[in-house]
Parts: C-alpha cells; structure tokens; sequence
C-alpha cells in the first residue's frame, strides 16, 4: 500500500529457526527494538504506535525463517544513530538474526542526505564524463614518509589514474603527518599535469575530523576518504554537508555484520545504508581477490548503490581488495561502465609505478 | 621485556585453523593490518618498522590455533578509530579471526582518555561513598510523552534510584523531544529530593551530539547516555574533555563482534576499549537474562573494568538486559559492591513505580 510504504520501514530477517518458533522471536525483536519492556508493560497506544507490526513469517528452508517487520518511520526520527539502532542495535547481542533487506519508507529516505556528488558529481570532479569506469589506487603503505608517499602519487597521476586515496590506515601517524603528507600530495598531483583527484584519509578523533575535512579543503582536494563504521556513520553526512567534499567509503570493521545466519546483509549496510550516509563510492572486497565474498554479493551491492532509491543520487561500486590487473577487463564486462575500480597490489607488484598505471588505464579504456 | 611492553601492542588471535596452517594466515593478517601489500613490495625497513611481528604459535584445539601478533604503537598514533581499525578493520572481512586479548603498551595507554570519573568518582556524584552497588533505571517506553517519561523518572528518584537514564532508543522523536525530555527529568529528581542523576542519551548524529551534551550541562546533568558503535568511539573522548560529563556507555550493535570463531571477545571490547574510550560504566547483557551471556564472560568483564590498566581509573560495571529483582542479592555477592545494577523491566512489570523502587533499593542495600 502506498501509504504503508510512505511511512513505515520494512524490514527482512531471516531468523536462524524454524517457522514454529518464528512468532515468538518475531514479536520478541519487534518489542525488544522499541519499547524493550516485559508484554503487559505498556498500554494500547504505545503498542499501536511504536511496537514494531509483524507482517509476515515464512519458511524459507528447515531452519530458517524469514519474517518481516513493520515500524513507523518516526521511530527513527531522521537520525542516522538510532536507525542503526533501530536495526541492529539490541539484537545484535542475540544470536541468529540477520537483516536481508529493507523497504524504505519515502519520509525516511527524504531525511537522510544521500550522496551530494554521485557518478554523475564524481565524473564532473574527475572531468571523466564519458562512459567509462573510473581508475583508483591507494597510496601505502604506512611508514613512508609524506615525501615518499607523495613520489608514489606523483607516479600513479602521470600513469593517468582518476583517483589517488590514501591508504585507510594511513592516520597522523608521525611517519607521515597528515598536512604534509596532504600538502605534498596535492602538490604531486598538480605537477603530474592535474587530471587525478587525490583524496586524503580523515577518518580520525571526533575533533580531529573537521579539522582534517577542512584542511583537505583548503589545501584543494574535492574529496576525501572515511571509514564510516570506526568514526560513527553519520560522520560522513557532516563531511559532506559543511565541507561539499565527494567521500569514499571504507568498509573498515564491515565484516563483523557479514554472518550467513547473523548480522546485516552486505548489500544492505554497503550498498544502501553507506549510500543513504552520503558516500558517492563505496569500496568493498571484489570477489575473487582476498576476501571472501562472492560474485552475487558484489552484483547486489552494486545493485543497490546505483539503482533508484527515493530522490538518493545512485553512487559508484568500488570493488577493491586483490583485484589482478589481468582480470579487469572481464570485471568491466560484468560490472559496467558506472564503477570505480580501485587497484593497489597488482600495481605496486610491478614496481614502475607509472607503467603499471598506464597498463591499468589501458586495460580499462581499451575496454570500452 | 619492558621495552617491548612499553612500545608494542600484543594482539592474541584465535585463529579456526590447524596449527600447521596458522604461520601462513598469521603473517596474512600482519601484512594486511599493516602495509596492505603484496610480499616482495616493501622493503626492510616498513617490514622491521610497521609490519606486525608474529610472536607465537600455538595450538588450542584441533581446528583453533592461538596466534599472538606485536604491532608497534605509533602505527596507531595515538587515534582511536585507527586503534579500531588496526584491530580489527580489514579482518573483520576475513573468515574465523577472533580476538581474544590484548597486552598494550604504557605508550598507548598514555594517550587514552580512560574515564574521568570512574568508579570513586561516579560515587561522588551519586553522593553514595560507602561501598554498595548503585541502582540504575530505564527511562521508557519510547512514544510516551516528555511529561509522561519525567513522571516515571520522578517515581524513581522517589523510590530511591541512583541513576535514571534514558533508554538508548530515546532520541529527539516528536513525541519526546530532546530539550524538553531532559527540561522536565531534572525539574523532576530535583522535585524528588535531588538524591538521584538524570542521565539522558545524547546518541544522535555528528552535528547533534555536541549540541545535546551542552544542552545536558546547561540543565544540571552530571553524566550522559552514549552509545560509542552508533556514533562513533572517539566521540566519547570529546563528551568527557569538552563537556566533564560522566559517560554510561551501550553496547548497542557490539553484539556484532560476538562470535564464537569471529570478531573481538566481549571482554576486550566492553571491558577494556570502552573503559580506554572514557567510559565511567559500561552496560552489558547480564548472564540469565534474556541475552546469551555467560557468567564467565561477564566475570571476565567485570575484572578488566576494574583491574589496572596503566594510569586508568576504573569504571563500573552495569549489568542489564533483564535481570530480576530477586535475585539481585545473589548478583550482588558475585559481582561485588562496584559494580552498578540496571533493571528496567523488572520494575516496570510492578506496576507501581515508586514501591518497586524501594524494592530494588531494599534489595541492593539490605545485602551489603
């Protein structure tokens, strides 16, 4: 019904029992994310109101059953904490319950920011408005110092790669702090002749963030790197908001959602919920590279990041984590035109920096 | 060696792999922590310098190797998101890693907050110096009306409650807003006699947090609700430096960690990294509730808050998640007299409030 999906937030579990027990855990999940009170605590109204509406309850297979459950959107009152706390928040201390999905009401999906630059911004800032993925790499690794760092984004940029980001670990470490190391990068990238974006990891203390969005800023970068999940997620709304800075998302500490029978789904967290934060890219781990996800989870997070969603611009998959640079045609082929493809390994592997991001650029235009 | 405790974070992983295969994943994870590089691409000095060093190697059991990893502490700065993420960031997309413990270092420890009240100093404000357990309350359900809630919250002031706070799912929803809730909860301890704290939850996004947190000061709050995974962990280090207030932390969404072969072991996470983060008590799911605690894990928890930890004060543990009032007295001869008893539901089944108060207080302080 229309007016259900306007204002109430649906959403998927699938419960780790079978449909006989679902019932009893269903109402249970749906009292303990609102009201968190023994039944018989608490009046008509407020049952009405705020207790999450079991919708339905079916067997998917022996043991596990899925089940879905309404709430009203003015639960989450427009804050991005108590979403995540209406999800996920009590219940992820209870075992064998994952979030598969969630149906957006429209009066929620207009209170959260969504990406301000998406593929199309993104493609704007990179000047790449053709219909071709674009190429990432990331500077590391922790250690080096500012002036090494910024050799190897000198290098990436005359080999023609769209965006040079940091490694995520890279911090204030005192290796390489973070305004020289930003200063000296951006200063490489125009040397190199301008056409990539270098964008400085801010992930960082909850004081120390703005100061390193702003100082990004002022030193000319469009965007910036940020690890939602280790700074808190709404973190990236206020990057964006005050600062107009394109963000690429890490999926640091995502793993511990990641369970077949506990957690949230990938597509889910990654490819909604990082977009709905504000991020124009999310990273996750390609499948065949080190990580363990597979093909489908990589095709429904891209699904999701670009596919329409209430007024939210779509934002780019950047499918990372051991992408061989041999195989990126073929990934071209199944993922499309509108991903970013960010390589590292494969081309630090090869040690002339600038050739092996020449041959990345190839693999990717020639592809075209 | 005191050289090594003094500069090195010694991380003990479980590993759900033979011991033969244990060498080859952890060096995996030493690298991919670190410098996130394919071997043969950085040299002796980053692999001496900034690779982790694995230190041991041994068998648990049959498909579960203890590994224990030393990573120097500059690679974390001193910054508690990259803390998080050299723990845990990239492996937490890994498969069977569990961290069990970690030894750290008097260099990082240094640079922690740790609480600012901790135990003797949540005691001050409590006004409760002689060594009994404190009594905490629930503020809920949400949907009733600010009103409604500072009735409740003057009942349990009356009744004799140490510590009232909100429950974590209270926000800035229409039906209570932020401003007004926590307007009338202190007029109301304050009406009650003044014995008892108000603490309201200040969880909300970037931009809010700072503006609540003042918001609490102004209108006579000594402490706060903060729950650190749904806003960022760092963010409760700018709450206690900027605005003194005495910090309860929720383990909303830390359940996520919680596996048996996966994710970071309850005691470390609640018991040590919430205290380092500035938490003066932290909440957890109380064994024979309605959460799958053990009384291990919780003992475990209960001795790393209190143990010493560097120059750290300790912080209280807040037991929770459906404890009954009956057996308060045994929990009190187990866990002891420092420790802080939350029961919501249990005193919300008796109706009324003021009578179930005393109840509890009769309880907690009858059995000392």
């Amino acid at each position: 019904m229309a007016s259900k999906a306007g204002t109430r937030l649906c959403v998927t579990y699938e419960l780790a029992c079978a449909e006989r027990q679902a019932a009893l855990r269903a109402r249970e999940i749906a009292v303990e994310q609102t009201v968190e009170l023994p039944e018989g605590t608490f009046g008509e109204e407020i049952e009405r109101e705020v207790v999450g509406r079991v919708e339905s309850i079916d067997a998917i297979r022996e043991s596990c059953t899925r089940v879905i459950i309404s709430y009203d959107a003015r639960t989450v009152g427009g804050e991005i904490p108590q979403l995540l706390n209406l999800l996920f928040g009590n219940i992820s201390l209870k075992k064998g319950i994952r979030i598969a999905a969630v149906d957006w009401p429209d009066a929620l999906l207009r209170e959260v920011p969504g990406p301000r630059w998406g593929v199309d911004g993104l493609r704007r800032l990179c000047r790449v408005e053709s219909r071709r993925p674009l190429l990432c790499t990331a500077l590391k690794p922790m250690g080096l110092s500012a002036r090494q760092l910024a050799d190897r984004c000198r290098d990436f940029a005359r080999g023609g790669i769209d965006l040079i980001k940091d490694d995520h670990g890279l911090a204030d470490q005192e290796s390489a702090r973070f305004e020289e190391r930003v200063h000296r990068c951006v200063e490489a990238v125009v040397e190199a002749g301008g056409g990539s974006l270098y964008f400085p990891n801010i992930t960082a203390g909850f004081s120390e963030i703005e100061r390193r969005a702003e100082l990004a800023r002022q030193l000319g970068c469009r965007g910036v790197l940020i690890s939602p999940l280790l700074v808190g997620a709404d973190t990236v709304r206020r990057v964006v908001e005050r600062h107009g800075l394109a963000v690429l998302a890490h999926p640091a500490l995502a793993g511990a959602f990641f369970h077949p029978d506990h957690g949230i789904a990938p597509e889910l967290l990654l490819g909604q919920i990082f977009r709905m934060l504000g991020s124009d890219g999310v990273i996750y781990p390609n499948a065949g590279g080190r990580f363990p996800f597979d093909e489908a989870t990589c095709a429904a997070i891209n699904a999701n990041l670009r596919s329409p969603l209430g007024s939210l611009r779509p934002a780019f998959p950047v499918p990372a984590g051991g992408i061989d640079l041999a195989r990126v045609p073929e990934w071209i082929r199944v993922y499309g035109p509108d991903t970013i493809f960010l390589i590292g390994g494969s081309l630090y592997a090869q040690r002339n920096l600038v050739e092996a991001s020449r041959a990345f650029r190839e693999a990717v235009t020639g592809a075209g």
